[in-house]
């Protein structure tokens, strides 16, 4: 069901000629005159109406506006599966009652580091490592990562502590290379719409953290999300980390209402990322604490031996200490409201 | 201190206009000539140049950009006094252990219908009752609020359930009526920079809520506060109750990050507002507790008895049963915080 | 007509309960049981539903979303009158095929400065003198303006110019004052949505500028005009004079869009302040040259005999000789869209 | 030069410890004690200091804030190259004198059509067709393009019409595809950060339309310009197509003011697109002469036979007569501002 708001004064003929279309493609036009403007309600199967078509609609002469009462995505949608959507990843199930935590540093950097920041977080309670090989930069001159060096790190790294890998993939030609190493693969904001690459992780079974573009809206994500599930990988689980807006005290505003938003829409296990979305380490702690009471199924949190010499991000990133102290308050947040970690 | 940087290729002549300048006002200049800029950096008390003054340095040839390093707020920061102020209104202390909740209707309506609100926040551990008087719509055909008769009304609902009333001042002409009901002045979003009602509630001692504008910074919600206690009055409360962004899945965007980032640049106590914040009855309990998890010294909520008959933001108010359900998880959350309500 | 769309399986009983109240408010039901949605239209002069009445629908149980067809303002509206709006100060005609240049120093300084400036403007083509007597400033501690005094000075001017005065009112207590000196008063961006001064000015047959606030949508600087209209004055003018976005480049988002989709939606002139809106002097002439080109009525224009010694937003206005230049490039582009400076 | 600025009370063990990391990578740091902050000045070449490294000094003990003085783009910068660049497709030069206007349907839909179309905007006298064969839809669901079918016609309507193609790249492994039937290659708003994207177009020869990301700052747009000039290809065209901002009446704002901004930091030709900049087809003539005037060295327009039809984005195509009068619209803007069509 959709809705065809005319201008005033459209013409007897440009109200046929749209009845005329929408009966063409199978639609049953309900019209209602009011006192100030005439309204066409759509009959049928409107889910199937793609954002061009309405769009075209809205092109025709006479029309003032459509209001689309579908949404746009279905796989994803609670609409479509009510029952909440739970990932299996070696042992860890996300989307259940346990909340997941995945430290690590930004980047890849040595192997001796990144082994001791992992043991480091598995200590304190995390149950993935994260790590970028292939790191989106800003500038071309700043360190893009080690490549598929950086992936073998990771994976060694798994076999010693047992963690999983979440790592990111920037380009679909690294795709076997990034599926030969990765438990879970990132989508990183900057490529929310890259729908060539969404589509590429689609056509494999791997679960997939897709992050929230900085100026994607909700229901953006969700289409992004449909775009993975399309192609038959339903193993997609959706990250907030900051959009962006006016305010410049914090790098991006972390925006938490989009986990209980979120919530209501879509049966896809939700988690947070405060390192990107405050992008100051002094700020992870207390958002964290918050996204876990607004309802995250998890967090992603950078966590680094020595900030002030990180190859990437540094002043977003906590000390193994100050993040050992965060999961002991964490642990109480999430017990307050009726989960773990 | 500032930092004026140059143009590339600013004239001798131009810098020696600015050094000049910057005498003649009592500062000096410390100038460093590097490979691809000259900059400037002023020394003395810059804390006094005003926002002009440095606009004025802008414009004069040869500048790229002045930098200030010193906050334009002195009152209202931590710098300027580190320890937590705290606010007494009756029994009750903002910004201390315990976390005050502030409910009621969006308007007062009539003498019944708040009194039974008034009873059923308080039995469910509310300790402020809100309501309107006067309000601010965006349509002047919209109900405008009770004025004295709303006032009234409030000020009996205090006398028979011994709650502190919150109401907004729209206009200074009615200072004086809202200084003889009102606990605490509540200053309204779209007149956070509305400078001389804060010149107005500054020349009083009653505490006053100012709530962050829809486009407001951080930065300017703190000078806003400076406006008011430049003129005596350091008895204020700020309220994070969402900005405006590009998402239309909320009415606005709670920016819950402006919690800890408040903490961090004033010593004044900070409160959220969940219900105006998202505009949606069924987000205002996951981000009221996110809210306290992030370190709010308090809430504002929206209750109602039949929100659908509510004459106004009936989509963003709690029934009684939902508030009183809600108040046992906030209990839970702030003693995971070392807090109590 | 508006339209009511339920949540997929409201129940007949809630699908009842909203008719019914649609039926009590005089409006009839008619309800679309599509594949996906049941959908309300609602059948009757909805333009007398408030938005609060709008939202009180939206909390109903069952509902999931109220889509608006009519337009919340209708005096401002060109649905409501067609014809275009020209308001007559002197000599003057805003609104008509001439094209008006506003212009004068941000704040008013001294009389010899107003005057200087006000000649100088006058002999390049400009139509109207501006500068405020009263500044809202964003710190307590900024020159806030002569106050009456500039007035007396902006009168002086007027005398020997032949120059009608625009000013600024910030305070409903100031309107006396303001009607006695003013030609046209001006409601600053920061008082946009300041509905008590909205509701004072448009008590009034006094011309009335308007700018749009930093977050403010087009919809809702209609609105604010509509306030001002709903109280009998219907000579208002509204100016674009930049948003709020995320670009730091310039200090506001001048939206020239503005221009062309105002003059789809109302019969009111409409002009725009590229100086406030873009913040930095060398933006001026490209953006107000736009401006025209867009279809503008008329520019607002900061000019000051020395910026670097302006008392306030010295970076952003143009020297008299800048100024002279411009004005005669904005006659090329006037003329070139078939209108006349 | 950098600016590093310390917290209030930071210990000299930190000041030490910052100067001393300084000097390891070859700087020196000139200390100034002011009355409120101690300020350091970092001398030599920091424009080879990456935005990593500068996090990571943020992220340092005692440190306070980092500002940065040197811009971090080089060789898209004025600095660095300060006349014009222009660049020759076939007979045109863009950058030059003469405007060029790009038109054409969002996608080829069919050979037909797109000749037609083409016949149409070459009579009207625009230089360039354009038509995506590759459409980064936000839908999984909508018509993703004829893919290589669509390459092939444009190369024949290029044939037949003599005018040069512009069409989009969306994944890497279609860059030989694209080479072989391209004129100019674009870069579409959603992946102007798709690093690898730029990467690959850098490395070869053919000229590339960057459009600027919806939420991309000017800065960032020039960033990704020297993403594609770092890996050797200078032919780099800036296409501003609106910003995402809270408005709702266009479906973004086309954000003029990024042209004259572009016109004062960079050499590289600037082109606006005013058809997806506004998202609707009346907006499009008065935003294309506002562009014109606002110093645009071309504009992107969107076309169609029979917009109601249109595969996408038909709300905002003009039909050929519609652009036929706009482009003698153009024309006399263009003379006005000293250029030509």
């Amino acid at each position: 069901m959709d809705i065809i708001v005319l201008r005033p004064g459209a013409s007897s003929k440009e109200l046929h000629n749209i009845t005329k279309k929408l009966e063409s493609k199978g639609f049953k036009a309900n019209i209602s005159k009011g006192t100030e403007r005439t309204v066409i309600g759509v009959i049928g199967d409107t889910s199937k109406i793609t954002e061009e078509e309405s769009s075209a609609f809205e092109a025709m002469p006479g029309v003032e506006k459509v209001h689309r009462i579908i949404k746009p995505y279905k796989l994803a949608s609670k609409d479509f599966k009510p029952e909440k959507t739970t990932i299996k990843i070696g042992e860890n199930i996300i989307g259940g009652k346990k909340i997941h935590v995945i430290a690590g540093p930004c980047a890849v950097e040595d192997k001796a580091t990144l082994l001791k920041i992992a043991q480091e977080v598995k200590k304190a309670g995390a149950t993935f490592i994260r790590g970028g090989a292939f790191k989106p930069r800003t500038s071309p001159y700043s360190f893009q990562g080690l490549g598929e060096e950086g992936l073998k790190i990771l994976a060694e790294v798994r076999k010693k502590t047992g963690l999983p890998v979440v790592t990111e993939l920037m380009d679909p030609r690294d795709i076997y290379l990034i599926l030969k190493y990765a438990d879970v693969i990132q989508i990183g904001a900057r490529n929310m719409q890259n729908f060539r690459l969404l589509q590429e992780v689609g056509s494999h079974n791997k679960p997939v953290i897709i992050k929230r573009g900085l100026s994607a809206t909700i229901k953006e994500l969700l289409m992004a999300a449909e775009y993975i599930m399309a192609q038959g990988n339903n193993n997609v689980i959706l990250c907030e980390r900051g959009i962006r807006t006016f305010e410049t005290e914090t790098r991006n505003t972390l925006d938490l209402n989009a986990v209980p938003v979120l919530k209501n829409l879509t049966h896809l296990p939700v988690i947070v990322d405060p390192s990107h979305g405050t992008g100051k380490w002094d700020l992870v702690a207390p958002m964290a604490k918050a996204a876990i009471a607004a309802g995250a199924d998890g967090l992603m949190i950078e966590v680094h031996t020595n900030p002030a010499d990180a190859l990437s991000d540094g002043e977003q990133s906590l000390k193994p200490t100050k993040f050992k102290a965060l999961m002991k308050e964490l642990k109480l947040i999430a017990k307050a409201v009726g989960r773990e970690i």
